[in-house]
């Protein structure tokens, strides 16, 4: 094997990461402090999550809408919790066309008032209800200490916003949005278990009821926050006005949901499945599912390759062929190590001579030879051994640093390496943040999620936090 | 046939553009003056549009990224025709996070200069050339006179960005998406013919060589730039030092191009096809195809409607099934006339008795009774039918009404109803705009498109324009 060209994760973690959102040409700093570049590799991993959560998204009844960039600073102050949360995190336009405004306007930072602006303008009945709003775009949240994919002062993201008739219903499309699409795309796509539950009322969104989120863990076993979905009670409705005729005739506020994920999402995925080589991205998500490297352009290798590509592209594998043999092997090698593609075929004129291939796993480093006749067949069947074994690994991992504590100390020990989950009324909210641990979630004593106003046995998932 | 809800476009062509937004539930004003509200029936027009020319742009080479939003002030100040040309039309950021800002940041109008910041870091030598990026975004160019689609300060749009080694190279590039990326799209997609020709240097992007455009008709003879596609020569090369080594082994300039297309194509949709009772969708790029309406929920016509749009589905028919019978029937067909939705039908308890349903077809407005077992292929050739019908329409307009001229005074009548074709050298620009008629673009005798230096025997294409 050849010398890894990253720091270890072992050595230097975040510098690990660093390293490998570089290298493997995923993202850049923009120029403007805390924005970012994403490079095509990194995109068209975004892509394909994008395409299956939108599928997703649009199963659970939600159709796709698109609002503006631009808010009146007046609609972010109309509801008292939500400026307060924001205000600290936003830009502001106070120039354009060449003159001053008279209103300065703020860059979304999220877009439950503007959206809320229009719900209030459009609904009339409850014959609309549920009515169920998404979409896809960029915003902007300023960022002190911005990292790549993880904190950056312009994302890109998904937001769904819905209005409902109960607020049964709106608790059922929240856990819905949680469980159905967010949890069940990451586990299945992603390859990463997460733990869902109810944030405290210090992590809440700013302008929710209750707020729930997808807690992943990461390879240094940190937590990172994946996805959550709000509940908004009437809160936004009251002061958008967003009503509607009830059965009874009777004018009623809407009761709502938004929720939402964003790039953060390929950032988890780095840190999820990672290793001292570089990335390793399940297949599932993979927008290149298996490279075929021409070891030598000698003894017909460069033929056998490109019809390798070829027929595993007719069987509708994401595949790339490699044929730059003026690079050398192993430099290709460490390349598609580093961008973390599931499978390599290798392809040299002794294998051809003996018509066979040789398959390399990115996952556990294995090889093995393979007629070429078996080929196709084989590379399928890999692809979804791996896309299992990354989801085995990662849920081992969280299984085996989630550790029962008593007390706030035990907690704090246990974050160091993993999750800690405790009596919520023994979790000192201040104590634990004091020593840069939180608390990840909220669950009930079965694991499953609270409703928004259980207050009692419940069991707090704490770590440290991206 | 029921009373048209919408002014006549005889009557007042501006206005019906403005009600068929509205009441097709297309689009709406948004809070900020300028910007824009693109709703759900809208959006998926664009959703449709942006899968096929995705397609076409990847199969052109091109590969997707994403760069910031926020591009420092200082960057566009670089290329002096560039900045000359976007500064009055620029939002300018000057707090971020709560603190005035020490250099203002600009939110992009449009990504050359971002891009050639990174071009210049990424690009090594001319084995990695052709380069070509594109991204769908938003951008933001404050626009004093708004009209949904056609001018907002905010719009979404594709920018795709290359560079090339050789000047011939990118010309074939700028050529090739102009032709087989828009062209075609427009043609084959939207069933709008184009014009394709060179922009005079009045009109041409600010910092390109030259620019080529795709101009449509509309439905009341005016023209409509539907797609750009510039050629930068090695203007944003010099300023951002973009070079590579060249095959000799000397540091040499990158030759480029840009181009785009925006949500100005769902204007160009409206108003191509668009008549006095609403849209009409070609099939190609409707979100759907086809409605089945239950005439009224009577004599089984509620599950033969069911039945119908589920064969429908099966066959990839984009099918929307409309039971909503305590609505009146009549209210019902002119909201889908209105949405321009390509065929209907409709199945009333009489059909189902005969073993009938009737096919509605929205471009002629004829019907036909047709038995149910034929009904799918039915249908399914009506839509290529509509298809090829708009399109042989749209292209009759554009025949008839582009007429040759040989005097501006002849040229500004002709504009009146449509387009006027003269010789260049007789084309007086400050005369025709002076009569609120402009050169929409330059083409050779022949009609073909004319290089970035030909000057001689070109015929400029005149019009009103949008």
């Amino acid at each position: 094997m050849p010398k890894s060209v990253l720091t270890p994760q072992a050595e230097d973690y975040p510098r690990w990461y660093q390293e490998v959102v570089a290298k493997a040409e995923m993202a850049e700093n923009g120029p403007v402090r805390g924005t970012m570049v994403v490079r095509p590799y990194g995109y068209a991993i975004w892509e394909r999550m994008q395409a299956e959560l939108d599928a997703r998204i649009k199963a659970a009844g939600a159709r796709n809408a698109y609002f503006p960039l631009f808010i009146p600073e007046s609609y972010l102050k109309r509801e008292a919790e939500h400026v307060e949360g924001f205000s600290p995190e936003l830009a502001v336009v106070t120039h354009g066309g060449g003159k001053e405004l008279e209103e300065p306007i703020v860059v979304r930072p999220t877009s439950e008032t503007v959206i809320n602006a229009y719900f209030s303008k459009w609904l009339q009945s409850y014959r609309e209800l549920p009515l169920l709003l998404n979409q896809w775009c960029n915003v902007v949240r300023w960022e002190l200490r911005p990292r790549l994919f993880l904190r950056t002062t312009e994302f890109l993201w998904q937001e769904g916003h819905t209005c409902h008739a109960t607020s049964e219903d709106a608790r059922a499309c929240c856990l819905h949005i949680l469980h159905d699409v967010y949890e069940s795309f990451m586990v299945e796509q992603l390859a990463v278990p997460v733990l869902t539950g109810r944030k405290t009322d210090a992590e809440k969104f700013a302008g929710a009821d209750a707020s729930y989120t997808c807690e992943g863990m990461m390879g240094d076993g940190k937590a990172l926050q994946m996805g959550t979905s709000h509940l908004l009670g009437q809160n936004f409705a009251r002061v958008f006005d967003t009503m509607f005729l009830n059965e009874e005739g009777e004018r009623e506020y809407a009761w709502q949901t938004s929720w939402g994920v964003s790039t953060r999402l390929v950032g988890a995925l780095i840190m999820a499945h990672g290793d001292d080589s570089g990335l390793r991205v399940p297949p599932n998500i993979a927008p290149v599912q298996v490279v075929v490297l021409a070891v030598r352009d000698e003894g017909g290798a460069g033929e056998a390759a490109a019809s390798v590509a070829r027929q595993l592209a007719d069987r509708g594998v994401r595949v790339e062929l490699d044929s730059r043999t003026d690079t050398s092997f192993g430099r290709r090698v460490i390349d598609w190590e580093l961008k973390g593609v599931p499978l390599r075929v290798e392809v040299g004129p002794r294998d051809v001579a003996a018509g066979e291939a040789t398959l390399a796993r990115r996952d556990d480093g294995t090889k093995q030879s393979v007629p070429l006749a078996a080929l196709v067949e084989r590379a399928q069947s890999l692809l979804a051994d791996i896309q299992s074994g990354l989801l085995d690994e990662a849920r081992r991992r969280l299984d085996s640093r989630l550790v029962d504590v008593s007390s706030v100390e035990e907690a704090i020990e246990a974050s160091q390496s993993g999750f800690a989950r405790m009596e919520w009324d023994d979790a000192d909210e201040a104590a634990l943040n004091a020593a840069g641990v939180s608390v990840r979630c909220l669950v009930r004593a079965d694991g499953t999620v609270p409703d928004p106003e259980e207050r009692s046995e419940l069991r707090a998932v704490v770590g440290r936090a991206y």
